[in-house]
């Protein structure tokens, strides 16, 4: 099909409107979705990079003071001599992306301790490739030939669904499942992370020795976000579908990287938000 | 009230039994709650430490593999030479989660790579402190004589739900709302990440010159994990009450550090997880 969503549409605060391919009862349309937006943000501390965070846009300089508070590089609002946006970026895509603060004292005691701590410690898998044409540079965007019939996706949900039910009881844990052309569930982890999640799926195919994955569907409970697409473009995943919604950047990253990005996976239906000439709106299943 | 949470319960796969405080309609009981494990895994490589992530515990290997594979580090599984987990550690509490990994080749470029990539790199706010001990030796617990009736948080939740009405759009941000001793919202911020939608409400207090948080209550829409904890403790917040399911180790550090810790918060009740002695069951409010 030639239902293709656009790319650059102007932001409102918090949100990126996107054209997507709505399908509802097995019948395409666009319309225009509203994504939560989603852009990194560099912290540097007198020039020096310290941080990256991915966030909303908006409010950073408390963003900024609240982090720096919180990982006790300050303990008093006078202690910030100044927090400001460069004006001007390495790139045109990370202006307004990137803060400087200078502290008014013990600015060295507090590099070092930021320093220590940041060293040995990421959660978030972002590892300072903070663009989208940094990574472009680095991966090459993903080959597969791998067309599904657009009813697949709500089977994997209640598969999913399925899978999930012993740990229904806690109400605090993510999915990552991994299926293949068929639809079939392999693997399904749960972690309180998303992320964590994805790597255990990752993780047990290449164990496995069934690398790359470029005939197979990622599915996550919740959100899709920058991150997400990012290990899954690593493994080679054609289509990525998410029970909940994208971020800005997730859509974008889908988009560069030829992959598929399916969203809100509901028993009505499905929003297709980057790829989707890999779904066959007109195929019916078998089964 | 003397209701107390219990702390040391034996653990299932992927979940923590905990005794809560339950409340439906004004009514106090215990019971027990499954919540979602939550514990760090520390990852070395050759003994050297090199990240560590807030993870729900099993399939270590699996999430360690995955990881390195996302990062980069490796690109088979023929680069993995091993992934043992320490028999003993510094402490009891890390016993089973550190792991150790020793590369097939080409280590010294893996390790450059890592620590190239992470010391620029954050979005947890964990910064190496990943035990309960190490934080409690570095901070007190907070001190507060703030009592709040039941029936505020119901309240508090549909004032965080009418304050994010223009963002529903999305479906895709977390929110966090800070709110003073009668439940009146201070601030509401939303960032497609929880932690900075926290961090962005800590920085708006700490501009504004109103730290500390001693008389507030915070609260978050979705869960409630170690990191959101660690902040309200940072910020000296009494009460941390969330939309959704709490963390085990968010339980855990509400409990050592003082800290009164709500979860479910929902047209018909909450759960008190930690910290019951703050939340006063017989007050009817005036409003």
């Amino acid at each position: 099909m030639s239902l293709k969503p656009s790319l650059e549409v102007p932001a409102v605060a918090g949100a990126v409107e996107r054209e997507v391919v709505r399908v509802r009862a097995g019948q395409a349309s666009t319309s225009v979705d509203h994504v939560a937006a989603e852009e990194p943000l560099e912290i540097r501390l007198a020039g020096m990079s310290l941080a990256v965070t991915m966030r909303t846009p908006g409010d950073d300089e408390e963003l900024v003071a609240g982090f720096l508070y919180s990982e006790r590089v300050i303990t008093h609002a006078d202690d910030l001599d100044v927090i400001a946006p460069y004006r001007t970026s390495d790139s045109d895509a990370a202006a307004g992306n990137v803060m400087n603060v200078l502290l008014a004292r013990n600015a060295d005691v507090a590099r070092e301790r930021l320093r220590r701590n940041f060293v040995a410690s990421s959660s978030c898998g972002l590892c300072g490739k903070v663009t989208i044409d940094a990574i472009r540079a680095e991966l090459p965007a993903v080959v597969s030939d791998l067309i599904v019939p657009s009813s697949i996706f709500h089977r994997l949900e209640r598969s999913m669904g399925r899978a999930q039910a012993t740990f229904e009881r806690t109400g605090g844990l993510h999915a990552a499942g991994l299926f293949d052309a068929d639809g079939t569930l392999i693997v399904l982890r749960e972690d309180i992370g998303r992320h964590n999640a994805v790597d255990k799926v990752v993780g047990h195919m290449l164990l496995s020795r069934r690398m790359p994955l470029d005939r197979h569907i990622l599915m996550v409970s919740g959100r899709a976000s920058f991150e997400i697409m990012q290990k899954a473009l690593m493994a080679r995943v054609p289509i990525v579908a998410a029970v909940s919604a994208p971020s800005s950047l997730a859509v974008e990253m889908a988009a560069a990287a030829d992959m598929t990005l399916v969203g809100f996976v509901r028993p009505g239906g499905f929003n297709i938000y980057a790829g989707a000439e890999r779904v066959n709106l007109n195929a019916v299943e078998s089964r």
